[in-house]
């Protein structure tokens, strides 16, 4: 298919396509490139909200109904699953896909899974770019689960527009994530299976970390995604949320995190995580962070770019590999060690191809 | 202290010397480049020894007997051991470094912890030049202790000259990890637990994956090492490595891989490794592999650094930087994309460095 054809076909819908396309992507097949820099003034449609936390969070039940509530709202929404999946059992550490089944069916719902394992771009370059094929096709919402388990994964997280955080009361991961410093990346914290012991208590030590101390901040922070006005389902967690009254909507600039408590196997709380998504969404578009931010991903972006097209032109354009064969012998018997080697590549290079 | 100092107090076992060392190696603090290339030279003494396995193996009990062993044979030795901190929890997934403890204060055994989180050269990068610290240092066996989470573990296992790769009867990882393809990094395998049920049966379903499937076969791998003069305890698993008649030991290139039964938590069967890490190590060199090893290692190691030094170069001695920063308004309105931008910085460095 010629490439500008390939393009329509994506962005008219047509799933086969869409499916060849990220493939292509995924495995640097020929014409990636291409395809992604012909797709790039395309983009900007989708929102990209990711959702991490630790194994055994609850992540994909909670992804499932959300995809579920978004659709109610009449929004098309792709997933991407990352699993990193174990080199040593060969299994994907995020455990069962098959609860997606209940949306997997639907036309409006497309969902991907990315194995981790031998991501020949890097796991954070290539869910970006898969992110840009699914823009490209035209989706409201793309949803990335990712598993934190690696920097790779939380790189993944960078990626989004809005990045959901999910803790769970039970494995003491909520109070150890505190310190971690990890909290940064979230935009909005869920603790989930909220209906167990410690849940209060989890909630509580987020907003504490978060320097959300005074029940007036609390407050605040509800009505500052609209939260007031919504009814969740009754779990000790997400009571919370809906005490106090009803206050103004703040313009101020700063976001104010919230923590939500969501019980997910029971669709407890969703609505109201769909509401956060929105209200950061909006606070994303009212303050201009929106655009900073995917400035900076672009930026980002084209850095890798540059560093993936400078390995290939070192690496299969140039004499280097060849100088550091020439240079073998030497190295072995320690007569030349591998950094006076490569400074002596980095000269060639510096003064021209002919290395 | 000049360079010349450190190198000789490293050489000379001065032990703070030495932590300072591989902490200005792990920081990339400056003139770590330097160090790494005057010790090049002298490297090559120790023997290293990679130990991987799934997370619950038994891992660092297993090193923490293998050390007593191997003390008592009269080796000095160093303990790397990788821990890939969660970025969740901000914890080692490794577990109790408490248990090295019997051996931490014997002047003759290095221990040292590397984070996996934020490690600035890459994970795999890092530990081998640590490893070549503590070879520069004098240590006769350095064993590399990794969990298998994921793929930069598994390329630490590959700065190894022999990888130990650990199973557990229990979880089924054992199982799944054959038909995962992860079975080519090891040299010598161990079950350990294997007082537990399922040893057995996890033995010969290694035996099977590696095309060990007679009887002669299985005397053959015994012989191979000189294992069948060894007892190593009773266990049922390690009962196996002792039946059978002795046999002459091969001359043949081929090395037939060794599938060992320990119970690490009482010493069981860590003689018996002991020995086979010999055995390897004397395959290794009657055959030339040693030095295509560490010669492929040493390529590798230059092509890493000559990247790092391209990286460098790139972004701090060029305008490439400012390049993108300069479009950056035009790759968001999508008048340009980032490909078409790395092409331009690229043609920039390929014409010298006025990009």
């Amino acid at each position: 298919m010629a490439q500008g054809d390939q393009v329509a076909a994506l962005r008219g819908g047509n799933v086969p396509v869409l499916a060849r396309a990220i493939s292509q992507v995924e495995n640097r097949r020929a014409g990636f490139e291409a395809l992604l820099s012909s797709i790039h003034p395309t983009l900007g449609h989708a929102r990209r909200i990711g959702i991490t936390g630790p194994p055994g969070a609850g992540k994909s039940t909670l992804t499932e109904r959300l995809v579920q509530v978004l659709r109610a709202k009449g929004h098309t929404v792709a997933v991407v699953a990352v699993d990193p999946t174990s080199p040593f059992t060969g299994g994907a550490l995020l455990g069962d896909r098959i609860r997606m089944e209940s949306v997997a069916l639907d036309p409006g719902v497309y969902i991907r899974s990315m194995a981790t394992r031998g991501s020949l771009g890097g796991l954070a370059t290539t869910t970006r770019e898969v992110c840009d094929v699914l823009d490209a096709a035209g989706f409201d919402r793309i949803l990335i689960e990712t598993v934190g388990v690696g920097q790779s994964e939380l790189d993944v997280g960078r990626s989004a527009d809005t990045t959901v955080l999910v803790l769970v009361p039970e494995s003491g991961d909520g109070i150890q994530t505190l310190k971690s410093g990890v909290m940064e990346i979230g935009d909005i914290f869920v603790v989930n299976k909220s209906d167990r012991p410690g849940a209060d208590r989890l909630r509580q030590e987020i907003e504490i970390t978060l320097g959300i101390r005074a029940g007036n901040a609390y407050r605040h922070v509800k009505a500052h995604h609209g939260l007031e006005k919504k009814q969740t389902g009754g779990t000790s967690a997400t009571d919370g949320m809906t005490a106090g009254p009803p206050v103004r909507r703040s313009a101020e600039s700063h976001w104010a995190h919230p923590v939500l408590g969501t019980v997910a196997s029971k669709g407890e709380g969703v609505e109201v995580l769909a509401d956060a998504l929105d209200g950061h969404h909006q606070w994303l578009t009212e303050t201009g962070e929106l655009g900073a931010r995917r400035r900076r991903r672009l930026f980002e972006r084209t850095r890798e770019v540059v560093d993936r097209a400078a390995r290939q032109w070192i690496w299969h354009e140039t004499a280097a590999e060849q100088m550091i064969n020439d240079r073998l012998e030497d190295l072995a018997a320690g007569r030349t060690s591998p950094y006076e080697v490569a400074v002596e590549v980095l000269d060639g290079l510096k003064q021209g191809t002919r290395v």
